[in-house]
């Protein structure tokens, strides 16, 4: 958030008195310069615009054109002096220019003010991230898919409250984040859809006199249409919000994963080996392998919502339109913003690289009697018992299992029967893991079958 | 929160012990039976479709079919008994279902566990609030059009930093908050499109090997397919999470209106007076009116974004499936949804009765030389002087002014060719403030006719 | 948060109109009678002191403290009947004393105002919950000392990462939460000696001119102080966001702690066993038990920080004095309060029940090569090898003995001299677990005797 | 929180593949080297206590604490050359030392691991926040000492929901924030005893075998003791987080002056000019100065707490010991800090150069009946009258003075008396706003002598 070194006190820092606080506490460019390429897109289509509409002549406007290209270059190539006198993007962008083209500069700024400029500004940078989280979550999306794939029919325990429940497979574990990260996908789609209106325009607050044509800059910037209220484009940022809501919601179903990529990677649970590349060792202890990467995920989660919750509580009470307080917007997206796809690469690259443990899974999914469920529904569905029944009769084989010290299915037919005499050689159809998951074909269910077709329906979803 | 007027320590109150103490953490019928109507709705269905699928008989569907249309009736009537023993509304209801047809009652858990059955009772909850809230939304959208309407000439300041900037009109004004809520509305309806999906049949967490028909169950219960994965069905809480986060900035917008109102209405301000409905009063000075229900509109923002964080903290980190954090869902649902509707109610309320007070506005409108950069456009536009020398010509006009302590249209023409020669008569024709918002033409500017527009346009869009 | 069950939107609900939403979103007395009996003693100790200062008659006096006794009496009994129409507990006390003893019970009012009676009650009601938060904190740490008796020198696998890394006691790891909650602990009395100033005799905002004597109802309410600038008294909620504060930092140290025992009770880890009674099973695997105790008190630290989150948000901005806004403050507390006197209560009982697995800790410790940095310290420390080399010897002993699949006090002293010539028989004193827990006995170090002299000093400080 | 001005996508960036990803989200020197003097101080404190110990040589040790002085001086000068491939500031500076003292520096990481490391420099480094916080408040605090002398007796309106309730006076007002900021900076003050305990020496986190003296380095560094469990001592970050909660409370507290500071130099109030240092201007509109300074102060309350909220949520549910989510934890500080150090200066700096408008001030104070409590109050004090019938005399005094169109004490005796026989001359002592402030002499009234008295009350305690 900072790149100094510095541990002096402010004190020290603002001994230069009143000015120096000021300047620190007002200027953005420190940070808004990073939307110093929608500026100048937003300022170019502007220009043309004043053109086409006749407000101003078509020579300024190649001018302003073609010195706003010069100050892009320069700005890309890292010869750009930002000044902090001058206070923000829109205002170093606009002297360099005067600079380069002189007087006809200032006519760039007309029909426009600094409200509706930022708004743009912002809109088209959070766009940008809209797209870039698209693109980071169908790729995660895929990588979980070719895991799924692979591992559709690998029987792993399902958990609930981290104990064994019933034996699931790996694919439908990988099929559930994908349900996860599309509904992600489809949020960031709706938000975008939502936010694409062009605020550039609405000049100060109240509109122009000037006979712009809003739906031309509109166009050009790619938006759908302008905004229809020039108080509510200056005063706006629900697109910002939005975006951070999402992002909170995806990176609590990354938080999720990461937990589970924690604990299984753990000496206790062994289901999974994570590459190299995500872990870190240990010089003294090389069999030491510590999930940095899906801890660091796992955070992230507490730095996007609190960005999110930072420029709620900020929005919360301004009056219309345009306050200072909402400058503090950009810094949050920003920051939350590089967390996401930070965050969905890293995951993205972890589950490229992992490898499920497949014997250590079918270890853990036979254990602890997880086909009791399986056991109970065939007496009530085979045998036609009540529920209850069923169930006291498969508690009571479990116990009688427990205390031999072996799993259901090494209980032989006699010892059942004595038990619940209708009980057939058929029961033992349903007791393996195997036979567990296999029997789960109701939709959305983990048998193989169930998991492929979903994968197919994915597949063809993102094609 | 609670009932109780208890002031004594939880000391006292577990001095029974452990027992008491988890029940008291543990059991959920305090709160869930809100859901009662969601979880018959929901039983009434899985049983019409376990018929037709032929796991349990006809009669068995019949029986329990009208068991829980009692057990409805008698919840509705108040004539239910909730057991904190039987721990949540699921138990409660079925123990009382049993009751009331015997035996039957537990053939309706079959193919069905209680964590399908709490997130689509949930899901459905949830749904009703989603409605609600769009009705809400509608009806405060009407309010202000009807303010729009009635004022859509009104000159009243614009205002930046809470300084008057341009004028603005009282209908452009009103109109800027249908835009936000308009948005509240259109997030509100992506959000019930996405979460409606269904989760019963997802049973415990793997499916069923009962051949059941989830679409039958989805249709039934105005779903429109069911739930694809049901590791992510009975996991998934995105749903009450992006109702918390469409809620908490629909109540982010609310806080700001509110904000305005409690200003408008100060002696200081007096542009608004709000019916003694939304407002109390003082039994020694008579003429006071404090906008209490505005003040606690302002509040609400941080209770329904508390719920939202509340409950993206609890899903932090929580492995698949089911685990028991997730209980803590619905009392922050609960509470959010009802201070959202209650907020907008009265919200829609206050709009709707409170009358602006069209000359105060006036008069603020004109104050402050609002329309220095009608002036400064004036003359770009018609001068064709360059932005910068426009503003410098403004500001020496506008100094001119205040030092003879009179406003822009009361200069003379002759004064004001001092300043620059170029000036004519016809600038007069921009400077008063209702010249200024009707020349405010551009799309979505304040301009008398732009809000006529944009009022018609939203009038056909609720239609 | 609420206990209706109805499921009928608001629209319906607010169809009697505006005023039963005004009354819906303005009345307190829903909540607020949880003050009652802070509300009745503030009244006491207020009538008293007018009665000293001679601003009301003693005959007075005693009718109203008396008759505040029976309207205490009739609530703690239930007998009362709170009348929304009334809107709070002021209200509603008030006009039973009236009904009570008469007029006389219109001078309790003299030289006070509703802004800073619920002030009072406010606080009076929040200092008794850090009182028993003290309490709770304090039993849950004796339950924490008596777990860290009992396994001082039982030996497990001290975790970074959830990757063993070196062996540590039971003990050490219960004293760390002791550590936490002894933290929680400070802070809260801390908080206490911060907010015990009595708001009383603030009036409305401006003090009074009655001759009233402050300090004598700031004692007779157990505070240290009268608070000393009236308008801040009235405005100030501090002290309930301290506590929330308080209470949110100790719920993530809860959080923390349960998070453990979920892992711990997975069939992966089986580090503890869990009571019955703070677990629930299930009826077809008897041997199964879910941790819901622990996974709720996981949870609790979102409901907490959710409630600090509402009250930061509903503070943020707020104009002095009184605002209606800060009528939010109390339904948070209330629910954090309850939340967190339930947690502790449910965390001391699941610790006083728990049983640690020795064995199962024993064996894990001595896994994955935790005496490593043992090895790697003794050559030195003995041998006074660099601490690079050392490492580079440890790694190579370590990939030696996994080669062999053995642990390092498995190798054999020639082995181990092949890597370097240095290594003597000693080496084995540090290379068992319960040798290298022995050994770290820097001051907190994981050593049983370190251990118990921490155990030593709080109990000391506890007594 | 970034200085890149690139806007190409993430995808973009991380082309060159998993590498570069795990470089992005795993290093921390990119924010960590700020705590390059901590730790340096932290190292020659180790170094010198493991040569006190006798563990290193003393020539060692000496090598060791000059070569970081050189690192030191490197690093202030601007001239160190940070490695992002040597992850954070601890291995930067070790390496850099090896470069400088040779083999001797490999000693320097005995009895230490870098989980004992950061936590010992983080802790330092938010000592140094609370010092600054201390120092901020204090300057603050003397501010408003200053203005609350220079207008002990200025009359204004006193607000309850933003309508005139009752005069006071413009010291009480300022006094009412400097007991806020006095809570705040006994809040600062707590925190910093709390956290003052070296974890230095509890190594990776079970503490060492080596004969290490804690009591040695802890003291060194100014700390109060060493920390008592070294598991928890790697694993805590309640200072961070109590700083953050403090922090929060106290921006609450400024975000509420500043909203004040806002509403008051609004055209409409006027209560207050700012000077052009703390605002900015329009090129058009001279006489516009907009409070930017009080506006970005308001909005830091959501930054400050927005860290709050993500390191919360980052701890929530991180099992022992050292996880490395934690890493997540000074970014987060490191903001909030900054932006706490800059709104209190600047802030600092606006009460410093802020002019009270006297008479605007007073002419609010004197409208909206303000006195009718007094009045009210005068009625019940010397003619004896129960509370009620003074309210209903008042008001009907208050409805006949509006009626007239002027205020209460223009009101003559005659028409006094017709509304209640037993008014008197004397009246008229209580009716005036200066009166009105000066009769509140209770304990922390608002009369001008009260306000003198706490003044000095406060400058002998900041002595």
């Amino acid at each position: 958030m900072t790149d100094s070194t510095s541990n002096q006190m402010w004190g020290g820092r603002f001994a230069a008195g009143p000015d120096a606080i000021m300047e620190a506490i007002n200027a953005s460019i420190g940070f808004d310069r990073r939307m110093a390429a929608q500026d100048i897109a937003g300022s170019r289509a502007h220009a043309a615009m004043l053109a086409a509409t006749g407000v101003i002549s078509d020579s300024d406007a190649e001018a302003i054109g073609k010195g706003l290209l010069t100050v892009l270059s320069e700005i890309e190539a890292g010869r750009f002096e930002f000044s902090t006198a001058l206070e923000d993007i829109h205002m170093n962008v606009e002297a360099r220019l005067k600079e380069i083209i002189g007087e006809a500069a200032g006519r760039l700024h007309t029909a426009r003010s600094r409200n509706d400029q930022v708004a743009t500004d912002f809109k088209l940078w959070v766009r940008d991230q809209l797209d870039a989280a698209d693109a980071g979550l169908v790729a995660l999306i895929r990588a979980l898919l070719a895991q799924a794939e692979a591992g559709a029919d690998w029987v792993m325990p399902g958990f609930t409250h981290l104990q064994t429940a019933q034996p699931v497979t790996w694919g439908h574990h990988m099929m559930a984040y994908v349900e996860m990260f599309g509904r992600d996908l489809s949020r960031i789609r709706d938000a975008r859809a939502r936010m694409n209106e062009c605020p550039l325009g609405a000049a100060a607050l109240a509109g122009t006199s000037f006979p712009i044509d809003r739906g031309m800059t509109a166009q050009a910037l790619g938006f759908d249409r302008p905004a229809a209220n020039s108080l509510d484009a200056v005063s706006d940022r629900d697109f910002a919000l939005e975006f951070l809501s999402a992002a909170s919601i995806c990176a609590m179903h990354l938080s999720r994963f990461a937990e589970e990529l924690v604990i299984w990677s753990s000496a206790q649970f062994r289901f999974v080996t994570l590459s190299d590349r995500f872990s870190t060792g240990s010089s003294i202890m090389p069999q030491k392998k510590n999930p940095d990467a899906a801890e660091l995920i796992r955070a992230k989660v507490g730095r996007i919502f609190g960005a999110n919750t930072a420029l709620m509580m900020v929005m919360k009470g301004l009056p219309l339109a345009y306050s200072k307080d909402m400058q503090e917007d950009k810094e949050q997206v920003f920051d939350a913003a590089d967390n996401l796809m930070l965050a969905l690469a890293a995951m993205e690259g972890m589950v490229r690289d992992m490898s499920g443990n497949r014997d250590a899974l079918a270890a853990a999914a036979g254990s602890g009697f997880s086909t009791a469920t399986d056991l109970a529904d065939w007496l009530v569905r085979v045998l036609g018992l009540p529920f209850r029944e069923a169930h006291h009769v498969t508690g009571t084989l479990v116990a009688l299992a427990e205390g031999k010290g072996c799993d259901l299915p090494d209980l032989d037919l006699a010892e059942m029967q004595e038990v619940h005499g209708g009980i057939t050689e058929d029961v033992f159809d349903v007791l393996g893991v195997e036979n567990s998951v296999n029997s789960r074909t109701s939709y959305g269910g983990t048998a193989p079958t169930q998991v492929r077709a979903q994968i197919v329906r994915w597949r063809e979803q993102l094609a």
